[in-house]
């Protein structure tokens, strides 16, 4: 019996359209009334999470699709999972929810258990943890404790602060706030917040009208596809991204305290690196003393076929911190420097110090997905589905560009010719009951959940071959 | 039978004070333990909220302290309230909790019923609400919706973005990104990421090592106490700050797309200012074109004796922005003019939007807070605690200065002559089984919940006076 049917046996076994137009009449109109109150402008639909349940999202209007994108890549094992609603009806969650704790002061005698859980899962080389609530949260924190980190290392990790930087801080002037700049890639996403979207890169829309900090952008690798195919041209352009790695540490103005990247552009457009070019990035960041910050917020927790992305490079030393969120629930950063710790307390500091329902959760997924090996059955399940999309590609050559994620698990994507084009068939998939998501301005990414297996592969190829053959 | 008893018929009468050293011999162990895996330096002691009850909290030590603290002011209605367990073990929490929804894409049909709910309680003016994840979260998604506003104005709301903004904002320069600011105050405290943090100015040690923003920093008003005896002197105070706030807009290299003040400064040293200046700041932003952002994190939901303590001002027009975060579980801001929405959606939007499990209870603390009518309860427990305090600053002039926050509930604070006293006095009180907090180097501040009564206020106030008699 497949992982779904454990979990689920009333999963249905295929979508349910049950409208013409998307999002339904009912959905319109839910839509129209949230609007008064809570921007919906951007909804595809109204959904129903009491009928949801597995691979299957329902909404208002009676439809119930196979869902591809699980709430832009931050499900994990599915819409009502039984394991996951034992923990949340646990006493243990509703402590979390009613007493909420100002977990710097006044830590729970729970904590170090919720933490201990989370840290079973953590990337290898990681062993400590601290915790926000959002996966630009998480790299805003990530940022905070490598620019104290990199201050620390040239005043001395033990040093008092001088009357100068305490003065100056205060004005928000040197030498207290420094200038300094996270070094972070072109169609990078690392969230939306002010330094987080300083490091972002993927489309205007995220960033105009804000202030940002002067940071720079270097390339990342953009691959010719099948890779098998592109050895040769693909280790070129590794190494001209590295070079201009390498040239941005030496040339720019600000001192750069940590190189960002992820194992994977996501939202960016599903880009890969290859294991070289980032053990090149790390390599790069010893010999300028940064700290490499690995944002695993969307490529983390098994969806690539390793709990973690990077795992699959092996980067050595392990990265300075690692940021999660999304399908882990739970958000912030691993590490493993004791010197990542500043001296002084409250530097990492905040009222909550992130949310323990939520790091509860993050416990019970991990321990769901180890259990299971769920990120081993997401390989099989994503090497069955690329071969299926290969064979479409075949035959849909211009409707398939750059089909990627191979040996990434359910991780895949591809892009249209035209940005147009990628997005009628966007919202074609939902005539034939599929919610799929796209990234960059051209492309498909495929975020099913980890319970997502070979009858689920079979219904979603029958349904892009139903749309394409009507193109 | 108050409110107290009516939630917790087993409330204990008194504090336990088990240990000699605080914290105590099995939080040390267990903060020892707990920091291998996540920072605990921090930490006052480990809590047992299992045992902890309205307005007691325990430690595992078997000390029961009155928490007159409570989280960093951010527990409203007392722990294990069975108001808000009923809710946490609802089946509309559970799907929260197990299905978070992207809510920007994938909205939950129950969404508009639980913004329904927060929006029952908004600040007079406001109808609209957008929803983050912190107070520093909520800050800076107003700077946000403030920036897009400010710039709209300037090129039309309907108006589309440049070729020269659409590719200078993904270098992070001007015209796309451009230089805005965000005025504040000297001894503010509005969250600790880098843009709220470049608004945040109470302590060094929340900014040092971060770059920051550009931002100016006004006066807030120093009154002296009893405001009764200093009418004159505190009204001059006004007039003399609202003069260098009106200075900077006109002096600012930067333009200040948006003024942000709190009602009361709390980490800074509970500041006041009076209903003249805060309407004043309201003429100034509006003769300037800026928007007003009113940060109730920390005064909000019924503290001060109305649910929101800018209501006690009656600013006129209302506030563009009152952000909300800390008792009310939930964070965000409510707003009321339509074009705070841009034109183009996926402005303000991120994966998750918000917490639907933090916003359901925060609809349950304001439907609470309403029926049982505790921000009027508060008021009255307020003066009655005021009294006690007042008679004992007659008794002890000298650790008691600027007694301050008549009329504004327990929201009540006072100062030492020295932060080493303060000190002392925050520690000593453990021994007689108080939980409480400081705020600036040298004062207290008293942040009960709202089912703090007369007769926790006595068992306060003769804690007090035991630790001051032994001075």
């Amino acid at each position: 019996m497949g992982i779904s049917e454990q979990y689920f046996p009333n999963e249905p076994t295929a979508p349910v359209v049950a409208t013409t137009e998307f999002p339904g009449p009912k959905s319109q109109e839910s839509i129209a009334a949230l609007n008064k109150v809570f921007d919906s402008r951007a909804s595809y639909f109204v959904a129903d999470y009491e009928k949801s349940l597995g691979n299957y999202i329902a909404d208002v209007d009676g439809n119930m699709y196979l869902d591809v994108y699980a709430q832009i890549a931050s499900i994990a094992l599915g819409y009502n999972n039984p394991a996951l609603i034992e923990v949340a009806k646990s006493d243990l969650m509703t402590r979390a929810i009613v007493d909420r704790p100002a977990m710097g002061n006044f830590p729970s005698k729970d904590l170090e258990g919720i933490a201990s859980e989370i840290l079973k899962v953590a990337p290898k080389g990681q062993d400590k943890l601290w915790s926000g609530l959002s996966g630009a949260d998480a790299n805003e924190l990530a940022f905070k404790a490598a620019f104290m980190w990199y201050q620390g290392k040239k005043r001395g990790y033990t040093t008092e602060f001088t009357d100068a930087e305490n003065e100056s801080v205060m004005k928000n002037q040197a030498p207290g706030s420094p200038e300094l700049a996270i070094l972070s890639f072109k169609r990078a996403f690392h969230g939306r917040l002010f330094a987080s979207g300083s490091a972002t890169c993927s489309k205007p829309i995220h960033k105009l009208d804000f202030p940002s900090f002067n940071w720079p952008k270097a390339e990342y690798p953009e691959y010719k596809y099948p890779l098998s195919e592109n050895e040769a041209y693909n280790k070129e352009e590794d190494k001209r991204c590295l070079t201009i790695v390498e040239d941005i540490f030496k040339s720019w103005a600000i001192p750069i305290a940590a190189l960002l990247v992820e194992p994977i552009q996501s939202e960016g457009g599903d880009n890969h690196g290859s294991a070289e070019f980032f053990q090149g990035l790390r390599d790069i960041t010893l010999k300028y003393g940064a700290a490499l910050i690995i944002d695993e917020v969307q490529t983390g927790v098994g969806a690539t076929g390793k709990f973690w992305a990077h795992e699959h490079f092996n980067i050595t030393p392990a990265p300075d911190f690692v940021t999660f969120s999304k399908k882990f629930q739970s958000a912030g950063y691993f590490f493993h420097d004791s010197e990542i710790v500043p001296k002084h307390t409250y530097r990492q500091f905040n009222t909550w110090c992130g949310d323990p329902a939520r790091m509860i959760l993050a416990g019970a997924i991990g321990s769901e997905v180890t259990k299971h090996d769920l990120a081993a059955r997401a390989q099989e399940v994503g090497a069955y589905l690329f071969a299926k999309l290969e064979a479409l590609q075949s035959k849909y050559p211009k409707l398939m560009k750059n089909l990627r994620g191979k040996n990434r698990a359910t991780f895949i994507a591809w892009s249209f010719e035209e940005p147009s084009l990628r997005n009628k068939f966007l919202a074609d998939m939902k005539t034939v009951g599929v919610n799929i998501g796209g990234c960059a301005e051209d492309s498909v990414r495929l975020r099913p959940t980890l319970v997502f297996e070979e009858k689920h592969a079979d219904i979603l190829a029958a349904a892009i071959e139903k749309i394409y053959s009507s193109y």
